[in-house]
């Protein structure tokens, strides 16, 4: 381990208390934190949990949005730990499952706005752990305020890997139980750099943490932030008025906020009643923009890019390298990213296929999943399971998840990427693309769709729809056959169910056992 | 070697000529390069040159500015090799030395303006290389373009650890011979997005290598560039008109310009005859701020920072982290800084000590000097050799080079901070301290001073500065006498000569093997 020339986020916040020691890092309530008085903090949480919370241990946070959340991740960081921060607006079962799935050795919870739901994981679990209620600034016994106010005793420093994963995120479950990607030390120190690159983060950045920190988007703007010195403000909930409060209240110049949200604020800060010409925007509506100051940065005008939790957030950003053909923007500096075939080899531009990622903000791999794990990251190289194209001028485009790969003849079709052409024309409304079982090809590539309007000429409209691919995409892609339907069967979560799609349709022999998302 | 998380310096290359393929990486005379036929170029180099260039072999650059240079460092990654850019304004013997020193498997060298230095070096060294002269353009057989012409068979790709050294300056030689300094694929790609963040370089940033390639700071700002995906301008000689020229010609937004350059400047372009608008500057005369566009940013309101060619350049900036009592700034956002006595403990704020480094940018160590490495990199930290102070605020500040360290009693006493205390003294024209051996407590505190004018009282003049220094400093670190001398002996290359000093002023007993700089 060559600790001198390489930095763990203890690291990071023993530099912050030193380097910012009167700097605000955090303010949450009636909660003010200096980096000096956050360090303080964090080492009596390290040392309090030590004896519970081995290198390698998880603590789980089933809370919403506060700054203790930040507080814990430097302590997990000391401790050689994880914090795994549970998503609250799960449903007692999922987190249930979450809880089964972790084996914390802590659970830090939230009785407000929780109480009942967590009750329920607490008795549904079959993991021994220890409980600390966290929102109790009374501090009684066994409360996590309460063990913040104890004195234990120095632990003996722990030589912690940069690494090592300090930071658990649960990413999308598109097929089965939701995996939790290990995020390490390296790979979040190199992200805030990036972030703060990107995004124009620095020492005078006051960021409203307005947005569920279960989110590693939204987490990561919030650890760039204090990397930088910067100041966190925390609220455990998005109510407009008190997010307008806030923002003229601690001179927020960042926040997370979405359209419906903003809208609800231009209208009960119509009298101007808050000062909110702090917060650096992008541009949106007239009334918006002159409440607030609009900055005209890269990030500003096109922030977004391409990511997923196993890469700590973006890879790459709209805002980087300039105008792009790809919607994707081009790489962080600190990414290496391939477009490759099923086979792990690079394709030519224009070319849609797998993208694969290195750098350090890769995960290090699925908690508790060695087999997904040693698939993701074969042949030395993340593999994201979606689908992305090289532009001619460099830049990158997400095509969609990657899904079920039908094979043709000796060709890979993704469906994703023939739903995004079929979608582009005016007759279809919505698409499945599936893969039927053909004895001389071994499959055929079939579009079941849902039309705008209805279709008096089937068959020409079908044709029309190929044709349409033909004149889109290599003909080996064009559906053979299309198939018009009044609706799409749905999961739970909303997403089209492709199983059902394939059971109603006669879809089936996918090529691999790892075909579809991983 | 985890290749997945840790990127190498051919990667950064791989990744710009996929993504920016036609972006313009270089423009040199006539010559201009898109990144990708950069990494083409680059390739033929790395492959013409496998044979005699092993894993860990030096590559030695006796030239001025090119774009070779950039060349190279990108070829020598790819073969896992160390590119050494010597300084060509060193004599013959000293560039004779550096070639004994470094034993480069090739030498990359240039005719003009340097051709009949060179040939005294290559018939003085005892180094036997492939010698090739790279300012040939017609590309005559044993040439370095009739090199990157040929078409060597590809090589099997070698694999490159990050930790792994790439490039080698040559420090400062404060006492001896300069030693090398290796720096790593990793400190160089973590040194290029920091520069990036403090000074505001991206894919838009068009740089003018006007300023010394051998030296570590101008070096990094053309590596950020690169890295970035911005366009480095290269010329030989820094000649105002010609830099004129350039900058309106190729649009630069950055150079490196020192003040009577820019005066000269001024001067050749009275009549508005290159439009230089282009150039991001620091604020400068009124004549100057009307030919450019003055930037107000942290950086260009107070560049600078604490570095050195051990650190790949700055660790610190005095544009990060806002306003600060300290000169020198704050720290990298991937730099661990300490300020330690001599037994390696952290001294409290406003005490002066050694500056001591962690972080990626730490240099590997030094060429062939395992012991001087050791040394340096004692306690798990890079210890600087220069001395340093915590502000109050947290920011930092450079106090001197440690040079001689004197014992008096228990005390430690760093001549550079008395010396800089005396200095301000109104009377104190030069000044050197040193230690004078005692029986009774080891050493005791002398200042040899220059006087700003006559002294007429001798005695109450060494009395006054004596008192002023008790005034600033911890009283165990004033002179206990003070010499009063018509001037100071210096060496050849116009520092003060402590030895000679100490002969002629009774200095002497200093403590350790390593009390000096290494």
């Amino acid at each position: 381990m060559d600790l001198l020339h390489n930095l763990n986020l203890d690291d990071v916040l023993r530099e912050l208390a030193a380097s910012y020691p009167e700097r605000t890092a955090i303010v949450d309530g009636d909660i003010r934190l200096t980096y000096r008085e956050l360090e303080v903090r964090v080492d009596r949480v390290a040392r309090a949990l030590s004896e519970n919370v081995a290198s390698g241990g998880r603590v789980l946070w089933l809370g919403q949005n506060s700054f203790r959340l930040l507080e814990l991740l430097f302590a997990c960081a000391r401790l050689d730990a994880v914090l795994v921060p549970a998503n609250w607006r799960m449903s007692a079962p999922e987190l249930t499952y979450v809880c089964d799935d972790t084996v914390p050795s802590v659970v830090v919870w939230q009785k407000e706005a929780l109480g009942e739901k967590i009750a329920e994981v607490r008795a549904g679990t079959s993991v021994s752990a220890l409980w600390l209620r966290h929102d109790d600034p009374g501090g009684r016994l066994g409360s996590y305020e309460a063990l913040v106010s104890s004195t234990a005793k120095a632990i003996p420093q722990r030589l912690v890997d940069p690494a090592n994963p300090v930071l658990a995120m649960y990413t999308a479950a598109f097929e089965g139980r939701p995996k939790a990607a290990l995020l390490s030390h390296a790979g979040l120190i190199a992200q805030n750099v990036a972030v703060a690159l990107v995004q124009g983060i620095d020492h005078d950045y006051v960021y409203l943490n307005s947005g569920p920190l279960f989110h590693v988007a939204t987490f990561m703007t919030t650890l760039s932030t204090a990397h930088m010195g910067g100041t966190n403000v925390f609220c455990p909930r998005s109510e407009p008025e008190e997010l307008l409060r806030l923002i003229d209240a601690e001179r927020c110049t960042g926040a997370f906020l979405l359209p419906p949200t903003m809208d609800r604020m231009i209208e009960l800060n119509k009298d101007g009643k808050y000062d909110i010409q702090c917060l650096r925007s992008i541009p949106y509506k007239q009334a918006w923009n002159e409440m607030v100051s609009v900055y005209d940065t890269p990030w500003t005008r096109k922030p977004g890019g391409y990511g997923q939790t196993e890469l700590c957030g973006l890879a790459t950003a709209t805002a980087i390298g300039g105008d792009s053909l790809g919607k994707s923007g081009r790489p962080s500096p600190l990414a290496r990213i391939r477009i490759v075939d099923p086979d792990g080899h690079e394709v030519p531009s224009g070319e849609t296929g797998e993208i694969v990622v290195r750098g350090p903000m890769a995960m290090v791999g699925y908690h508790a999943d060695a087999e997904a794990t040693e698939h993701r990251q074969r042949d030395g190289w993340h593999h994201t399971g979606d689908l992305g194209r090289r532009e001619e001028d460099g830049s990158l485009t997400f095509v969609g998840p990657m899904a079920t790969l039908i094979k043709t003849g000796a060709e890979n079709v993704y469906p994703a990427e023939v739903e995004a052409v079929l979608a582009s024309h005016p007759l279809v409304a919505e698409v499945c693309v599936i893969g039927v079982p053909d004895p001389t090809w071994r499959q055929n590539v079939r579009a079941v769709v849902v039309a705008t309007g209805p279709v008096e000429d089937v068959a020409a409209a079908g044709t029309e729809l190929v044709e349409h691919c033909r004149a889109n995409l290599a003909s080996y892609k064009k559906p053979k056959d299309v198939v018009f339907v009044e609706s799409l069967p749905r999961t739970g979560s909303g997403r089209i169910d492709r199983d059902a799609v394939d059971a109603a349709h006669g879809g089936g022999g996918y090529p691999g056992t790892h075909g579809g998302i991983q």
